[in-house]
């Protein structure tokens, strides 16, 4: 490898860094993923949809059942085998939607968001990687029970890794949406936009999904000048970050601009403007006069801006 | 942006580097998208699954049809806005497997797939990345016509950028499976491995899907483990390349392996194995005494290996 390919340390990103061996050899073997089922130390997450349950703790709560504790709580309608934790078996199991709204009635439990989860940290990092590995599997089984290719319903394989067709032969596979999200630079300036779900004061990167037949710099110059009318030339990779929201990756980028005249495209965007570095830095502090802020540090954006910021050359 | 971040020059690759304007905006705009159809500079390709339909030519051949040749030729099922050619609009044309059949019969056209059509030069090198383009594209309606939350068939939008559900109103969105592809480096070495259906004597960097909850450097070191039993470290990106075979996006890492004793899974690959870097010269100038080879260069695989046997240091 090229000594000028090291970009050095990368910075921690949410949900990402995960602890879990996947072991995907044995999502295969349905006598191995039984026996995995009936192992004494065998654990799972309970989730739907958005909701996630936590057994209530003092400072921290725990996402951690055991499959009699679950069984007890709700029914199961999908089981997905996560990987092993410390040689331990660990689950995903998926409840309706009713359930989940039914543990809520539970003292002793929190049901809540994965992005609360993370944002909060209402439980320990070493969990939130999983737990985003869950959210994105149950998410593509909620929006996949049948066949994009003939309509037929599909059922659950691979220890809940493939859905397949049995009128059509069809094997489906979890779907992931690469997008890219990228910071461009003009000199000692970046470019920061704000959606109009943000919350108030809050600037992030521009965004946007990748399309078929593009690389990821074809399309981190692409949204640049679709969403804010700005060329770019160069593109950096920085780091990428699972994010399923539903069921993205992202792919973050630094830009280099070529031009600085801005025609933001409203339909996408609320705003779109250059921000001055110093002007970057106070937000990043919670600084600046007029409360404006940065993404938080769970998403990737805070890191991309973060690492322009602390670099000490610009474009 | 950080002038450690420059990684100079990337190689060319293959289906890279569109001249099209994708002009987005447009998808929406059905008059706009009529007008471009009735447009007398409009032109076409025509294709079906693997097969694209090309005027031979002495030299080269050419893929571009106008709307009336194409209508003559087979009736059109789905016609897709791939976006502005010199200001002049393009569309794919997509057209049934049978009449892709019949158009063999027609000797001033040559029927062929993409493959071929890019390893052997067929047409002129501004075409292939809207072929690309096209060819994602149309077999993802192929594959999509029906609505895998509900069932109900689906019908093209947004000038074939889209499938709409009228039952249950979910939008679909051309499906784009990232990959990793990932050449692992051991001081002066370097893991090749071979896929049972490579040509006699290939060699090339492992691959495999990216999955739900992982990032892009996750899946370099958790399939390069699975694949051969190496653990790698230090991922570095390089470049990325869209695939449409059927609909991947590759994205091309170098890593750093931190063990060298292979356990290899056969039921992935044939073989893997380290090469000396004088070897996979020779491989790269098809000078091998056994007559092994490299990938051919309009797969980045090629591009991945040339960068690291060009680079003077190693990890």
């Amino acid at each position: 490898m090229p000594a000028r390919f090291d970009l050095g340390a990368k910075p921690h990103l949410g949900y990402t860094a995960s602890a879990l061996d996947r072991a995907t050899e044995l999502r295969q073997d349905k006598a191995a993923i039984a026996a995995l089922e009936a192992d004494a130390g065998a654990r799972a997450f309970l989730l739907s949809g958005e909701l996630v349950a936590l057994h209530k703790g003092a400072l921290q709560h725990d996402p951690i059942f055991t499959f009699a504790e679950a069984g007890a709580l709700a029914p199961c309608s999908d089981r997905i085998f996560l990987g092993l934790r410390a040689g331990a078996p660990l689950f995903a199991i998926l409840i309706d939607a009713e359930a989940a709204e039914a543990l809520k009635r539970h003292d002793d439990l929190l049901v809540t968001d994965l992005r609360s989860i993370a944002t909060g940290g209402l439980v320990a990092a070493e969990y939130l990687p999983p737990l985003a590995q869950s959210k994105a599997v149950v998410g593509w089984h909620a929006r996949h029970r049948f066949c994009a290719k003939c309509g037929a319903p599909t059922e659950p394989a691979q220890a809940g890794w493939r859905r397949d067709c049995f009128v059509c032969g069809t094997e489906h596979f979890p779907r992931i949406d690469p997008v890219v999200i990228m910071l461009a630079i003009a000199g000692e300036r970046c470019l920061l936009g704000r959606q109009p779900r943000f919350a108030r004061g809050q600037w992030s990167c521009l965004a946007g999904y990748i399309e078929p037949g593009e690389t990821i710099e074809e399309a981190v110059r692409r949204e640049t000048f679709e969403e804010a009318g700005i060329k770019c030339g160069r593109v950096v990779y920085f780091a990428s970050q699972p994010w399923p929201f539903p069921m993205s990756l992202m792919i973050g980028c630094h830009a280099e601009a070529l031009t600085t005249e801005l025609a933001v495209d409203r339909a996408e965007l609320e705003d779109a403007r250059w921000f001055e570095r110093d002007e970057v830095a106070a937000m990043m502090l919670r600084r600046h006069p007029d409360g404006l802020i940065v993404t938080h540090p769970v998403a990737i954006a805070h890191h991309i801006i973060r690492a322009w910021l602390e670099s000490e050359s610009t474009v």
